[in-house]
């Protein structure tokens, strides 16, 4: 066993996949969850992600080698600040936070001199939600972003480090800002297309009568616009200002295309298809290597 | 067998397929592609989707029984000039172009009194191309909108049905406006979408150097900017009205979205998100039943 004891706060898809990950391969002896409603007691244990429950912070935080902060980002440093004042110095504590800029720049306060505080960014998880959706190979071959700043200790990098990476998961390092600005073009903007495309999609009343029509792209294109609106709100809202930025260039994007068709001028709308669809096979030429 | 010959003008994906199916399922004693390269009589037979393939629409056609139009949907009805002067008076004709309102507009015009033409598009296809991807089960549980007007011969309905039928296709009939309509919000606009989305997140240099980053949401929402360029690119011209009208539609929704996000108007924008996610799981939930 490498922890006698792990808690985890707000365990949903990625809390408990943490939890369940954690048991299945014997890596910590006591899993305590942390949750909000009495209901998830039972919820959460009987998915079997960690071997107790308890909506009290006090019981469930003494000896507490690593805590992993999983609410959703808005949740997140209202908890840490009560974690503090049960934890000690020696402990791990990370959080999985979609953005990190505002999250760690809050947490190093909350955490200094009081425990090995570092963001993290594990990039896994789909639309769905809560514990009954965890599974222990969730980060199996995923990448973590580990977001240390100036003011992370040493020891917190390199535990985080071997954390994720028990979890199958391989880290790389960025600031924070880098993590946010990365994200919001790779993660959040689509997610923000994916809600306005079924908004625009479904705006005429006739295509519930022919959803019998929809095939693989809109399928594919629209699946992530099935997340929890509350997490995506949550995420759009605390990395606002990088998500407002793509999202501006994405309107220009589409108003390019609308342009060239508006002008029926079919060499620039094919030479904007197609550098887009030379750049994402690009992308995904990499991601085989 | 049901046809001594079928006549496959321009097999790629769907056409090839369309052959794979008839050959594997000994619908037809002769499958004849009508290629437009001499490289692609090899490929074609090759790959096994259909007995013979050829250059020369002279040779192809005499004793077909149905012709299938399988072209880029910009070319479509130059073809069909040419086989309507090859063409016996009971052959079935049709298309499978992903637009239908021009295109039947034309080749009725074409084939009045030559031949029994009727519009189809079958809801299947990937973001791959060619003959190579072609396989004989893709249109296996799949929808087919056939596009009947006034114009349509009775036989041409009747047989059209039983064609698709038999390649494992349901068919659905709508008019050629509606399905142009409803085809331009529910893949016509994902895909207009897809590619102003690669376009947006990688307007930014630092994403490529970060392409590991990205994640089951990039991949999903953008994987059909993969898809050919000069085919969509022919696609939103020829359905240039409904296609612009949606794509302005999405537009406004994703302003809508910048504006809640740009007043930090919390409840606004989770409201936006959660209608869009209601939406899409009621036609997830009704494509189940």
């Amino acid at each position: 066993m490498k922890f006698k004891k792990v808690v985890i706060v707000g365990p949903g898809l990625i809390g408990g996949s943490i939890g369940k990950a954690l048991l299945s391969n014997k890596l910590a002896e006591k899993v305590v969850a942390v949750v909000r409603r009495e209901s998830a007691v039972d919820e959460v244990t009987g998915a079997g992600a960690v071997t107790s429950a308890t909506m009290d912070l006090d019981l469930a935080m003494p000896g507490a080698e690593a805590v992993v902060l999983c609410t959703p980002v808005s949740a997140i440093a209202d908890k840490a600040e009560s974690v503090a004042k049960l934890i000690s110095k020696e402990c791990l504590i990370t959080d999985v936070g979609s953005t990190k800029r505002s999250i760690v720049k809050r947490l190093e306060k909350i955490f200094d001199n009081k425990a090995l505080f570092i963001g993290s960014h594990p990039i896994a998880g789909t639309e769905k939600r809560g514990v009954s959706a965890a599974n222990d190979r969730l980060f199996h071959n995923a990448v973590c972003v580990l977001t240390p700043t100036d003011k992370t200790p040493h020891a917190a990098v390199a535990r985080a480090h071997s954390f994720w990476k028990m979890l199958g998961a391989r880290c790389i390092e960025m600031s924070p800002e880098k993590h946010d600005k990365i994200l919001a073009r790779i993660s959040h903007l689509p997610h923000l297309a994916a809600y306005a495309l079924v908004r625009a999609i479904t705006a005429d009343a006739d295509i519930d009568m022919n959803s019998n029509l929809v095939g693989g792209g809109f399928l594919d294109t629209t699946r992530i616009a099935s997340s929890p609106a509350n997490l995506w709100a949550d995420i759009f809202l605390d990395n606002k200002k990088e998500v407002l930025s793509s999202a501006k260039e994405f309107v220009k994007e589409v108003n390019r295309v609308i342009d060239a068709l508006e002008k029926d001028d079919k060499t620039l709308l094919q030479k904007l298809l197609e550098e887009s669809k030379l750049k994402r096979d690009k992308i995904i030429e990499h991601l085989k290597k």
